[in-house]
């Protein structure tokens, strides 16, 4: 069985991104964007260069022609054509190259350093639309002043203005506390005595960054009662994240409760548990996830990862990410990776007569494109 | 190196299957086959279909041809021919064509709607064997009437009349409580306090299903001391599992307490720990798994769970199952991906030379027949 | 493109095992080796016999030759030959045949029944270097007699003598206790107090054996003090490892407190956690991983363990060890595997355009070797 018209389906087709930050606004240096190639948060090494990873090799490999260079280009040389041609003409080409088509931004993380909306949108030439961070609406009303008991509805009405033209929420519970936290509702008391210390706290140090656990469970919340679909962050990040405290197993109990209230939830990225977030997906009609970030970190190795996410979850309950934040190489790899490892995986299985050609062209279209576009009630076309 | 009598043979291994429920007893119509293609419990919604998944694909594949359509039918077209041929046609074909030769049949969940031993045996025309679920005698003894003081010398002497033919006993503490239990056994005065408190319960609700973990531990030890081998679910279930609890490496002190008793313990499933499995099955003489349910649902990509169970678990540990439940379809499916996985994994190993062709065809059988006849004392042959 | 010259290279690179254990220095009967060959400690079933599984595959694949027989040799002609050419004449053929040019020998389990750092040398041909281990250090101090209060110091002045010579340190707390300790150092004063009912158990039962937590930390502190790598049995081993608390993510506390002192961490072998350690060797810049004893047990499929050690961590944060212990079988294995599993992940890459057949060789090269003698301040060359 031919497997071409596969091969140009999946290299034609326009993605969703439903889970992706912008790309970087200023220049970089060397130092920097290996910074920004793991999610380590310490110096690289002098003894080491994270040029040699499975991301590093990718880029090399993968962006190097983008630029007009040949395939492995040393960093050296990468570095320099990327100075040469400037950070917008990277940035524009890395997009452009990459095929998505539309882009749900999260911006509640060094929203300074990169694209908002409307950056976004000129670079890529392509429709942005934005996905709001729960815990950052929080931390900003506690920036704007706020008295403890005051914090819960001040914070309702944050939400709702923010959010006004968002297609979804984000959580960060997995790096600030992590997923083995009590399910239940917190009431506005609760909610205000935490916030009483947390406020004291963050007059004390200056510094407003939340992870009481019951302000997280009133940030999520207050996210099911505004009705978009939720993403939260599961498995894989920098070292802030405790990962066995990030499996999304431990959400189960959550998971059960949200079901009456008719919300979505998207587990992101899930490395090393993208096994476990596949049954999520398969018992709970209100779960999705997705193998984004995994996909990017794992180069080479992403054909397996994307392997495993096609196991016990429907086809209607898997999308695609790239969980792209600052070098736009990550947003071209991120969308290049997922399509490789989705063609190596899909070609096979309809080479052998396992599956029909026209079933595997239709996963490949739900999962990269029409399932985000049903969850987050995208208008089809342009 | 030919593989081609190691296609045979596995072609024709007349299997055990060493845990499996009935077929269904009675018609069913798409949403109610839909509903049975999967371990939610929830209707499945209006945009999706089940038969977009991994299990659904493989329906239409391997089953269809058995009932006369052409690979890859459309789930109407199948829908329909499955009407036409009638319940009992469609169960004939799929449970003959299978090749399994032997069942061991567990009947505690939902027996009223599936086959027992008897209609199994005639649809299928095999030797069928029970396997009693621990649990499910438990809550017979109670719907019976017990007073909480007799509940453990009543358990014991039903567990000894309805075992009398039994080759095996069956426990869902995973689903009722988790492996995350005190492993003691616990004794007769605090089984029939906690005994005392479950039956209040269950007259006050009307509903009988045991919960307690002092309940459920007796009911395991009570097994230990039936002296048959037991099967535990482990991994992968439908929602009342908290999956995070089904890990078997939880079950290491208990293992280890039933260790000097004699009595071998099979985990069933296992997925996505079969790699724990395999781990337990090594360093413990009297413990055994099977990745089957597993198998099913992941479809094409049961290759990668049947290889990921051949890792540290000597041959001789490593059991066949479907675990299928009600449409005959995943019987059907159960026996083929499982010699389809077995086939994928040996024959690279035997064209490279690196396994002797012979040794594969040996290990193919252990896995399938022989080491399931060892483990429960079955005869050899029909 | 071609891969000649990344097969000439994985199959010809002077390897330094980074974690090891002696040869075997006395005979072995078949009842004996087949007890070696698994990491259970019970004797090996009459129905059974652990030249069924992979790593009884691979010794008869490939160890057979080696000794002058046909690949596949049975057990009982491998045994025969074993005889006839005597235990010095096996253990030179397996070393030398390895490849293994340099070994860190951890000397501390069952040292009488194995070859030391001199016998080792002897046996190979090939320089041997020493890795303490804590916990046996430990111990001695405590069978030489000390106070309570004495220990602390006792044990820190102990290990200064010790390790004198030593390129690295090890810990089996993942053994004794589990990775689920408190991180944090203990004080003296609780030393001491741990060391009283300890010391007072030992009189008591006549064995000396460490298994307070507390214990366990400050030895673990003291290696951090002594300055050198440390070692950490992680992941799967022996029936006396709770695996579950084995999974190396439970330390990333403890890493972080030990980061400031400027000591590496290696986590050794892993398996089935090697995923959950490549995110821990990525983000924390003094955390290094392998996956030996995992290749050897996993034989054929090998290959996996490997190619899923090459995903999130840096190249320059991974290691091979054989891990092997007794038979030089496990030594001869542990290299042959590795470099089997290095090829079959690398070569596609490199087939496919992928990766530069100068990285992949690169890549080999610091996993192999190169990595091992940074960490440990070898010297290079002989």
């Amino acid at each position: 069985m031919s497997t071409d018209s596969l091969t140009e389906a999946i290299e034609e087709l326009p993605l969703v991104d439903h889970h992706v930050h912008g790309a970087l606004r200023g220049d970089v240096d060397r130092a920097g964007l290996e910074l920004m190639l793991t999610e380590s948060d310490r110096p690289i090494p002098p003894w080491m260069t994270q040029f040699d990873s499975q991301v590093g090799f990718a880029v090399r490999r993968w962006c190097a022609p983008v630029l007009g260079l040949d395939p492995h280009a040393s960093p050296e040389a990468y570095l320099a054509r990327r100075g040469e041609l400037g950070t917008a003409e990277v940035t524009r080409r890395l997009l452009t190259a990459s095929g998505i088509d539309h882009y749900l931004l999260e911006t509640g993380y060094k929203g300074e350093e990169i694209l908002g909306i409307d950056g976004m949108a000129r670079a890529s030439g392509r429709r942005v639309d934005e996905v709001i961070r729960l815990e950052a609406v929080l931390e900003d009303v506690a920036r704007g002043g706020v008295a403890a008991a005051d914090l819960p509805e001040r914070f309702r009405e944050t939400l709702a203005r923010r959010t006004a033209d968002a297609v979804g929420l984000k959580s960060i519970v997995a790096y600030r506390f992590g997923f083995d936290f009590d399910p239940e509702r917190p009431t506005d008391a609760e909610v205000a005595a935490a916030a009483g210390q947390w406020l004291a706290q963050c007059e004390k140090t200056g510094e407003v960054r939340v992870t009481d656990p019951v302000l997280l469970r009133f940030g999520l919340w207050s996210g099911v009662d505004r009705g978009l679909p939720i993403q939260l962050h599961a498995g894989y990040g920098d070292p802030d994240v405790e990962l066995h405290r990030c499996d999304p197993l431990l959400l189960t109990r959550f998971i059960k409760s949200v079901r009456p209230h008719g919300v979505d939830l998207l587990l992101l990225h899930c490395y090393p548990f993208q096994r476990n977030a596949g049954y999520l997906a398969q018992v709970f009609p209100h779960v999705y996830f997705d193998v984004g970030l995994g996909v990017n970190y794992t180069g080479m190795r992403s054909d397996a990862v994307v392997a495993e996410s096609l196991e016990l979850a429907p086809f209607a309950k898997i999308l695609f990410s790239s969980d792209a934040w600052g070098p736009p190489e990550l947003h071209h790899l991120g969308a290049l990776l997922w399509r490789r490892g989705m063609l190596r995986t899909l070609a096979p299985w309809v080479e052998s007569g396992e599956w029909a050609v026209d079933d595997a062209i239709r996963v490949a279209r739900m999962i990269g494109r029409d399932n985000a576009r049903r969850v987050y009630g995208l208008a089809d076309g342009a």
